[in-house]
C-alpha cells in the first residue's frame, strides 16, 4: 500500500490541533506503543497523538484522508492479536483520555460514554448506583472502546449475552472525518442496515468510535459462586451441557485446571480456596432474592454431584466470592508470567463440544512436545488455550507454534466453532479466518471495509 | 436500472429447477402476491416461484445473476413497508414452503429452522418442550424468515430484546447463488465484521435467508398481566419511566386507548376485560414463582396507583391472560377494518419521551382534519401510529398523508428517534430514511448494498 510518509508538515497539522504537549514522535513515544498485551506483532507509529474530542478526531481523520496517511486508534493496549498496533506507521490516536462519564439517563436505563473509559471504571460507577453493565471480559483495564471493538465477551455472557447485546448507539468519526450518530437511546431499531452492529466487533477498521450508548439493567440484589472440584478436567466439563439441559442458568461457568490455579497462586502470592483436585467448574448465580438463587443452586449442585463432583463449595459472602474471581481474573497474567513467551488460541466451540476440545489440545502437548494451559468460558464455548516457549529457540518455537495452531484452528471449524470468540482477528489471526471464510467470504469482508473506508487508511492490514 | 425482461427460456429454467407445479406466471399468480399487508404499493412479478431448498434458491440466484433478472424473496407478505413487493417485476421467490424445523439442539439450547415456519409455529414447538423463544411481535402468522429481515421486536422487548439477540446463526444465498454460513451455534464470536447481524433488518436486500439457528431459553414457568386503567392517556405513558426507574422489569409494556379496545371488541365480537377507562396500560411479568413475580407487580401496582391509576387488574390464569392479549393482537387489524385505507408510523423514540410524542400525534388530529389511532409498545418507544383515510378523495388523502408524515418523522428525529423500530424501510419509508441519515449515511448504505450485491439484483428498489 503506497502510504504518504510523515513529514514535519503533518506533525506541524497535529500540533496545530492538539497543541505539542499531546503528539509525541520518535524515542518521545513510549516502545509499549509498538505493541499489545501478546507483544507477537510489533511496529511504532510515526506519530502518538493523545486525542481529546470528537472534533479533534474528526479533524486528524479529515487530514489523514487527504493527505493518504495510516491511522491506528488505540485504547490501553490490552489486546492479543495485535489489532492496535500501527503495522504501516503513520499516526496513532491514542484514545484513552477520553474517558468521560457523559450521561446515566435512568428513565432509559441507558450510559453515555467516552471510549477511554475503563471496564472497572464503568463496573464501579455504575455499581454505586445500583445498576448493572453485565459484560465481564476478565481484562478490567481493558476500555469500553476496545471491548466494543472486539465484542469482548466475559464471563458473564452464559446468562447475558455479549458487549454487542449492550451497544444501543455509537457515535464514530468515518476514515473521511465525517462523524455519524449510529443507533442511540432507542431499544428497538429498523431503520436501513445495522452500521452499529457493523462497527462492533470491527477492531478500529471501519470507523473511530467517540462515544457509545450502553444499556444497562437493574443490579441483581444477590450473587452466589460454587466451586466445584472434579477429579479430572473431561469429567467437569462433560457436566456442562447437563447443567444447560436442565433449564438453569447460571450467570458464568468457568472451567479451570490445578495447574492453572497453582501459577494464579505463585502470581498472586495467595492461596485458592482448593487446589487439591485436578480440575474445577466455577459458577456464579444471580438474582434478587436467596431463595431464587438457592433453588437454582441447589439443582445445578446435585447434577455436578451426580455426574462425579468431589464437593461443592459455597461462596456466599461477598470477600470470598471476590477472592475466588479475582483468582480467576489473574489466569492470564499467571500464565504469562510462567513462561518465556506465549501465543493464544480464543476459539469458541458450541459449548457441548467444549469437552472434546480441551482433551484435543491436551492431547497436542505430547505430541508436539509443547506446553498447552487452557482456561475458559465453559457455558458459553470460548476457550483461552496458551502455548507456552518456554526454553525453545526462536525457530522451533515459531515451526511449533505454527503446526499447533493449524490443528488446532482446523479441529474447531470441524467442531462447527470460529476462529475468535471475543479477542478478535487483528494482525495475527488473519490466515485462519482466511481459511475459515474462504476466499469468497474474504472478499465480501474487504468489500465492506472500502464501504467504509475507501482509501484503506484506517487501521490497515488487520482483519481482511 | 436495466434488467433482463423474463422471456419463456427463463421460465424453462425455473420449471428445470422446481418442476411445473411450483413455477407461476401471469394469471395463475394470486393478487395477493402483488403488495403486502398495508397495500399501498404494488406491482405483480413476472413470475413466482416456490422454493424448497437451498440448492433450489441458489441455482435460481445463480441464474438470475448470470442473466441480470431482479429476485424479490417473500415470506407471508405481512410487511407493512412494500419490501416484499417485485417493485422491479422478475422473480418472486416465494420461501413459505421452506417451513420445516430441523434440529432442536438442547445441549446448546438452539432451535435450527427453515425461513418459512410462522411465529406460532414455534411459539408452540418451543413451548411444549418447556422452552421459550421470546420474540413475540403482534402479527403471528409472520414468518421467522420475514422477523429476522425487519429484525422484528414485538412486546417482550423490554425484557428479553428483539429478534437479532436471538439469531445465532444464519445459512444465506448470496446474490450470485453462493451459499454462505454465518454465525453457529456458539455464544460468542468475534471473527470478522458481523454479516450475519447485517443480514438481521436487511429486508431481503443483501441475501436470502435459508436456514436459520436461534437462540432459546428455559420457558417461564409463571406469567401474570395487569391491565391498569387510567383517566387519560398523558397520565398513564407518563408512568412507564417510573415503573423502568423503579428497577422492575416487566416482560411488556404496552399502552392502549379506549377507540382502538372499542375497534378491538367491535372487529373480534368479543369484550375486553373493562372499557370504561379512557388509557390502559397492560403490563406482563414473568418468572419462575409465584413470589418472584409478585414481588415485581405489587411494587408497580403501588407506582401506577400514586401515578393516578384507576384501578389494577390482575389476570393471573392462563384464559384471562390470553384473552387480553388475543385482544392486543387484534388491534393492527381492527383498525384496517375500522376505515377504507391507512398508512402507519412505526417511529421508535427514547422511551421517556414516548408520552410526548403520542400527544403530539393527537394534536395533529385537529391540526390537520384526519383520524389518527395508535397503540404500541410504551416499555421500548416504538409507537404503531395509524393515519385513517376514512372518506377522503384519493387527492386529499395522499397529500394530507403526506404532510402529517413529514411532521410525525421529523419530530421523532428531533427527540433522538428513528424511522422504524420494527417493520423496516421497505419501499414506502425511504424518503424519511432517506432525511434521516442524510447523503453520507445512504451512500453508505448503497455502498455496502453493492459489496453484497453487486449487480443490484436482490430485491432492487427497497431501503436505500
Amino acid at each position: 500500500m503506497n502510504y504518504k510518509q510523515i513529514a514535519s508538515a503533518d506533525i506541524d497539522f497535529l500540533v496545530s490541533v492538539c497543541g505539542t504537549d499531546r503528539v509525541y514522535t520518535g524515542k518521545a513515544i513510549n516502545e509499549d506503543f509498538s505493541h499489545d498485551e501478546l507483544g507477537g506483532v510489533s511496529r511504532m507509529p510515526d506519530v502518538m497523538v493523545e486525542v481529546t474530542s470528537t472534533e479533534e478526531v474528526s479533524a486528524i481523520m479529515k487530514y489523514a484522508y487527504d493527505n493518504n496517511i495510516p491511522v491506528t486508534p488505540r485504547g490501553q493496549g490490552t489486546g492479543l492479536v495485535g489489532a492496535s498496533v500501527a503495522m504501516h506507521g503513520g499516526i496513532m490516536l491514542n484514545m484513552c483520555r477520553m474517558n468521560h462519564f457523559l450521561e446515566l439517563d435512568e428513565d432509559n436505563l441507558t450510559l453515555t460514554l467516552e471510549p477511554g473509559v475503563l471496564l472497572m471504571e464503568i463496573s464501579k460507577f455504575v455499581e454505586e448506583r445500583d445498576l448493572f453493565y453485565p459484560p465481564d471480559p476478565g481484562e478490567k483495564s481493558a476500555t469500553i472502546g476496545g471491548n466494543i471493538n472486539t465484542n469482548a465477551g466475559g464471563m458473564r455472557a452464559v446468562k447475558y449475552g455479549v458487549t454487542r447485546d449492550y451497544v444501543r448507539g455509537l457515535e464514530v468519526v468515518m476514515p473521511d472525518g465525517t462523524v455519524m450518530e449510529l443507533g442511540g437511546k432507542v431499544v428497538k431499531n429498523s431503520s436501513g442496515y445495522s452500521l452499529k452492529d457493523m462497527i462492533v466487533g470491527s477492531e478500529g477498521t471501519l470507523a473511530i468510535i467517540t462515544k457509545a450508548i450502553l444499556k444497562l439493567l437493574p443490579l441483581p440484589q444477590k450473587t452466589i459462586s460454587l466451586l466445584i472440584p472434579f477429579p479430572e478436567l473431561e469429567m467437569a466439563i462433560e457436566t456442562v451441557p447437563k447443567i444447560i439441559k436442565s433449564k438453569a442458568i447460571p450467570t458464568a461457568i468457568e472451567f479451570m485446571e490445578r495447574d492453572v490455579i497453582l501459577a494464579a497462586e505463585e502470581f498472586l502470592g495467595k492461596k485458592f480456596p482448593d487446589n487439591t483436585s485436578d480440575a474445577y467448574l466455577l459458577l456464579t448465580f444471580d438474582g434478587n432474592s436467596k431463595e431464587e438463587i438457592e433453588k437454582a443452586y441447589e439443582k445445578v449442585a446435585h447434577i455436578c454431584l451426580d455426574s462425579g463432583a468431589l464437593d461443592v463449595f459455597i461462596s456466599n459472602t461477598q470477600e470470598r466470592h471476590a477472592a475466588i474471581w479475582s483468582a480467576r481474573g489473574a489466569f492470564l497474567e499467571a500464565i504469562k508470567a510462567s513462561t518465556t513467551e506465549m501465543d493464544e488460541c480464543d476459539v469458541v466451540v458450541p459449548r457441548k463440544h467444549v469437552g472434546e476440545f480441551v482433551k484435543f489440545t491436551r492431547q497436542l502437548q505430547d505430541r508436539f512436545n509443547i506446553r498447552i494451559m487452557s482456561f475458559g468460558h465453559a457455558g458459553d464455548g470460548n476457550l483461552h488455550i496458551y502455548v507456552l516457549r518456554d526454553q525453545l529457540d526462536e525457530q522451533t518455537w515459531k515451526q511449533k507454534l505454527h503446526d499447533v495452531f493449524e490443528v488446532m484452528y482446523s479441529h474447531a471449524l470441524e467442531l462447527g466453532g470460529k476462529v475468535s470468540g471475543e479477542h478478535g482477528i487483528g494482525f495475527a489471526k488473519k490466515p485462519y479466518l482466511n481459511d475459515s471464510m474462504g476466499e469468497y467470504g474474504i472478499n465480501l469482508l474487504r468489500n465492506i471495509k472500502l464501504a467504509f473506508d475507501p482509501k484503506n487508511i484506517l487501521n490497515p492490514g488487520k482483519v481482511c
